[in-house]
């Protein structure tokens, strides 16, 4: 059931290509990723190997804060360090909308056109299983295709920041400031999961008030945050992606919490809990796949809807109903 | 495997005293709720049957926001008009405080002393199922034994707002007026539940600033309700629980839109499809009774678990080892 030997050859060809660093390799092996199922979880199997020696960078913040300016910076100081990064997107796929409210990659120009760069568009469309579908998985091929930086893209409004969070070592947030109230459109929960907040677009005559909110998100920060003797609260840096500034500081930064988490071990044990949780997370889909997507499952559950709309059982019998293929 | 004779005799004998109203017997149903599993939804499905004619209510709001005192004054108001009030509690059991954040009956004084009243405290203590866990079976439970007015509290900070949506036929949400920033500590996706905004502690000095905060939350509502013909916006009202002051008007406002919803057949309507998703999540949590709880299932997980944590196997070989009992 689990590993057909045809399929098992064609996976193994495409793991050996983005091992190879073949670009339309790694996309359609996301793309096979974001399908999820078998096919995924074997390919991710056959490539997980080198995975250790990468960093997966959270960058979350609500729309209009400039995240693909600030990975698009960010991104191109990383080239120019030797780095080789890659940019994935979580994509909250709107249910009012009903597509991707993130556009595609275009928007990170430079980026776009490095060698060095990997830039995943937004999947469109509904995704079936949550929003962090195959995300995981990505990673994982990213890695094996020679990306040592992953950026995993999120819009902070959404409920993807903690699944997310559960699959990187770093979360950044970016915010911009606000018309006196900083902390609007962030939900509270998010500030919890930040190792680090950037107020961006701190340039002309923007500088004061990014100041202000910098203040102010600190003062969040000292509330929210718990205290935690070794680290301290979440530090809260200033930048303008568009002009710049600052953003050397901020990726030494990012860079130097990287290593400190690296040396400590703390970036293997929370790779390890983050493993056992993925590990549960898989057995569940598998077993959402094998029982609830089956065709008996399948015409036993709308036979009882309809049963059910028009008044002709009740929902425990229509529940007895649906499990006796499997009770008995 | 589903029904036990035995248990079977035991559960009809409570169901027949709940049905008859009697308290400690509902107190002890709601625990068997909690609990989940099959003597639940056996106790829920015997009691089902005339759960037509009560209305189910959810009140929500951020801490401070004067529930307890609210649900106080609205149910002596229904008590006087005839109608029979049990009151539920969602708790989003803190992570971090470990226990509830709700306290217990003695929040509501004159209607912890009815006769006419069933007051639920919170439950202590973390639940495994959710928050939500249990509270369907509840409901039905309370209208068996012959309550016609099911309140809901549930807290507006966590994720148990939209569940508690999807079990209630109407949402009020209950806010104060704040320091100027009215939308503070009120998820802005709580906005769009809202069948019902309440201003609360609109007294003495602050009569003013409740007014504004109502103004505020009158645009707010502009904003995030979308344009929906028959419905029209939100509609936002002042109180004070404490004086009484509004509680009357609030309490004819809430009777007006449940009988309009009943006289149109949108409750009947929006409760078939609630049925709906209910069973679909009936037969998840009995998929991960049969499976995950099981023993031989939890076994190879703690065995697994160890070979990851000590580095002897990797999260795919781990998958695979884990779900061989089933698979094959």
């Amino acid at each position: 059931l689990f590993i057909q030997t045809d399929m098992k050859e064609e996976t193994g060809d495409l793991a050996e290509r983005i091992r190879q660093g073949d670009r339309p390799a790694l996309a359609r092996g996301i793309t096979l990723a974001e399908r999820g199922g078998d096919d995924a979880l074997q390919l991710a199997g056959m490539l997980q190997s080198n995975s250790s020696c990468s960093w997966r960078i959270a960058i979350s913040g609500p729309p209009g804060a400039g995240k693909s300016t600030f990975i698009d910076a960010l991104g191109m100081i990383l080239i120019s360090r030797g780095h080789r990064v890659a940019v994935l997107t979580v994509d909250p796929s709107s249910p009012l909308t009903g597509g991707s409210i993130l556009g595609d990659k275009t928007r990170m120009e430079r980026l776009s056109r490095e060698e060095h760069a990997f830039i995943r568009p937004s999947p469109s469309g509904k995704q079936t299983g949550g929003v962090s579908s195959g995300m995981r998985e990505s990673i994982l091929l990213c890695e094996a295709a020679g990306y040592d930086i992953i950026l995993v893209e999120t819009v902070g409004v959404g409920q993807s920041e903690t699944a997310v969070h559960d699959m990187t070592d770093l979360f950044l947030l970016l915010v911009i400031a606000g018309a006196g109230d900083e902390l609007q459109g962030i939900k509270k929960g998010i500030l919890e999961l930040c190792d680090l907040v950037l107020v961006n677009k701190a340039d002309g005559d923007n500088a004061d008030r990014a100041r202000l909110a910098r203040e102010e998100l600190q003062r969040a920060m000292r509330i929210t945050t718990p205290p935690n003797g070794l680290k301290g609260h979440t530090p809260v840096l200033l930048c303008s992606a568009m002009t710049g500034t600052g953003m050397a500081e901020v990726t030494d930064r990012i860079m130097a919490m990287m290593e400190t988490a690296r040396l400590s071990g703390s970036l293997q044990a929370t790779r390890k809990e983050q493993e056992i949780r993925w590990l549960e997370e898989m057995v569940t889909d598998w077993l959402f796949r094998e029982f609830l997507a089956g065709t008996d499952f399948q015409t036993r559950k709308s036979e009882v809807l309809k049963q059910m709309r028009s008044g002709g059982t009740d929902i425990f019998a229509a529940f007895r109903q649906l499990i006796s293929g499997k009770a008995g």
